[in-house]
């Protein structure tokens, strides 16, 4: 069957043929010209001819119905976008938040057939999760057509670091009921689907890399703050997860060692400085009504000097922790996600002074092009939960 | 010509036929079984077994004359171990240290033709440098027997970094009057050869990662204790360079905003606690004679209660910031390298002690498989160099 044949070219990354490697990386790329295929692959252009028209033959890709061209490099004419066929496999992604479960499902040309969020009361367990998940898939598939078949697999974005080695989380700062779970058992007997999985910034950071902020960015820094601080590190186009899991955790990086107690049980660290929580908290105590962090920086704009004054010390604090991560990794790029990038300048400016002065490259030492470039991520509400259907798309974070 | 051949086959990174990849590893490995050519490449093992008979029939691959065998992947039989031949290529590594060059030349089978130091007067510059290098890679060449037709290229290590896209020195912290020297316009007309150029740490964790405490190790940070601190990134088998070659730079990473000043001109810099420098300088004003590094551990050894709890002191320092990379990293694995590194269990037990207390996944939190390891390099004294000759070898650091 014709989903069967997806599968497997998709399902084994160690498969080197010409078809397994086209297919992968029509998965993770979307649409592609055959020019644009060669020059990823490193295949020849004669390879790259011959294996399409075979798969183009069994249906697996196809040309893009979205009816644009993309343009061949240096041809100049308009090339066929090609794309894998739609109907042949879909994706799921899952973001289980505080209070809400936001599911969407998207098929293999990277379009999105349906977006959902439903509400579910705060310290939900994995197996409510697991339930719940399990009717919106039902009735999305069934809503819209689709075969359940056709489905590679179900990315789950968790609010905490997870273990590659055996899919447990490590410690799940967001539900913390959640801690030691092992996703793939918890989950894919359930939805009998393949299970993908990591935490909730390292599918922000996928999902701005295919996407977003970061498209055609090989490497960049993701730095997400919100009512915690996050991020993720994508080198040569991966998501660096790190042995246990634990990579990205830029909240937790001790930038003082006898600073406050933190949630995580260190001094210190730098989600106490950098994150929108406090800030949102006084705000809300100042005011007596719910603020939020959209709110607080509503408040800022409409010139209110205290939101404003925290919004940039937030961002001072940020950039002293994110010039620690440039001395060791002197990124090209860093995307700014999380709510609090709504901000926008008001954020970016402080932040990137406050980077400036405490990194060891210098922005007046090198050529513009070897500067690190700061930007606001794209996605700020639906990041996670696109990047969990980019999992499964770019086979990341496969269990089991 | 066959040595016309190899460079082409090893030079264009884009060239994804069979022979160039089996090349190209070959050349970062040493050498290899077809089983795992195969297994590394991605290549079916048909092919494989078909290339390897072209390249072994055009005598760029031979089997090992080193008469070792190696085992095939499950195949429970010794496998003939094949290595590029070693008549057809070879390249040369040198180091710029503070007041010598080192320099040693090698084969592509991975084996040391000639090993080389010699002193030269400090704040020496680029040129002087360039034609020293000059003078010793031709005598070399004619002690050795060797076709300067055959060298591959000649690998650089600076004592500063080195912008990846211009080829420029950063900054040259052990040799000052290097900064914004151009590399390859210093050293690729003297030498007439294709000029690879990296910071002395990002070699010397090529070194170890090469030869050295990190084989089979695709992912780990280097971490480099000397009168300064330094390091490197490896992910998936590369040294991460930054994009404007700053990356690893662990020294300055500020870890004290209202420290005392650093060389760099920021202040609270990891190196001001935890190199070697100030306990030597003052171990030296103590005894009135020359300590150094090595003596300095001799002393911590030797029962001297000064030496020791300065060194756990630098040990503490150095494991708090390491924990600050370990928080954005996660690195499944840690290499000490550096001569402070010699003081073994006496550095690396307050190191990871301090380590474990500072950073977010704790040991106990884990498997221990998803433990981070700490272990002290294999190459303190040479491993720049040797790391600078792997720069040729793995095509790492090209200028031009």
């Amino acid at each position: 069957m014709i989903e069967d044949r997806l599968k497997s070219l998709l399902d084994d990354p160690a498969d080197g043929t010409p078809s397994a490697r086209i297919v992968r990386l029509l998965s993770e790329r979307g649409t592609l010209s055959a020019t644009e295929i060669a020059r990823l692959t490193g295949l020849a252009k004669s390879t790259v001819s011959m294996t399409l028209a075979g798969l183009r033959r069994s249906d697996i890709v196809i040309e893009s119905d979205h009816g644009e061209t993309v343009r061949g490099a240096g041809v100049g004419r308009p090339a066929t976008a090609l794309t894998l066929n739609p109907k042949v496999g879909t994706c799921v992604g899952v973001l289980f938040g505080l209070e809400a479960i936001q599911l969407i499902v998207a098929d293999v040309s990277h379009r999105v057939i349906s977006d959902r969020k439903i509400q579910i009361e705060p310290d939900y367990s994995p197996a409510e999760a697991a339930a719940v998940t399990r009717r919106l898939v039902d009735e999305a598939y069934e809503e819209h057509g689709l075969a359940p078949e056709g489905r590679l697999g179900v990315g789950v974005a968790v609010a905490g670091p997870i273990n590659p080695i055996d899919g447990k989380v490590l410690r799940a700062s967001g539900v913390p009921t959640w801690a030691g779970t092992d996703i793939r058992a918890a989950f894919g007997p359930v939805l009998k689907s393949p299970i993908f999985a990591d935490n909730e910034s390292n599918c922000a950071a996928i999902a701005e890399m295919m996407w977003g902020a970061a498209i055609g960015a090989e490497d960049f820094v993701f730095f997400k703050i919100d009512l915690g601080v996050g991020g993720a590190i994508v080198n040569r186009g991966r998501v660096i997860t790190g042995i246990a899991g634990g990579a990205g955790e830029f909240g937790h990086m001790i930038i003082d060692p006898s600073g406050p107690l933190c949630r995580c049980g260190n001094r210190g660290c730098l989600e106490l400085y950098a994150s929108a929580r406090d800030a949102v908290a006084q705000a809300e105590r100042r005011l007596g009504r719910p603020v939020g962090i959209d709110g607080l920086v509503a408040l800022a704009r409409e010139g209110d000097e205290d939101s404003r004054r925290k919004i940039v010390a937030m961002a001072e604090a940020a950039g002293k922790g994110l010039a620690i991560i440039g001395t060791a990794l002197n990124p090209g790029l860093v995307v700014l996600g999380g709510q609090l990038s709504r901000a926008g300048e008001m954020l970016l400016g402080p932040l990137s002074e406050s980077y400036e002065r405490h990194t060891l490259v210098k922005r007046a030492g090198v050529a513009p092009e070897a500067r690190t470039r700061f930007v606001t991520g794209v996605f700020t509400d639906n990041d996670a939960c696109l990047g969990a259907v980019g999992l499964v798309l770019r086979h990341h974070g496969r269990l089991g």
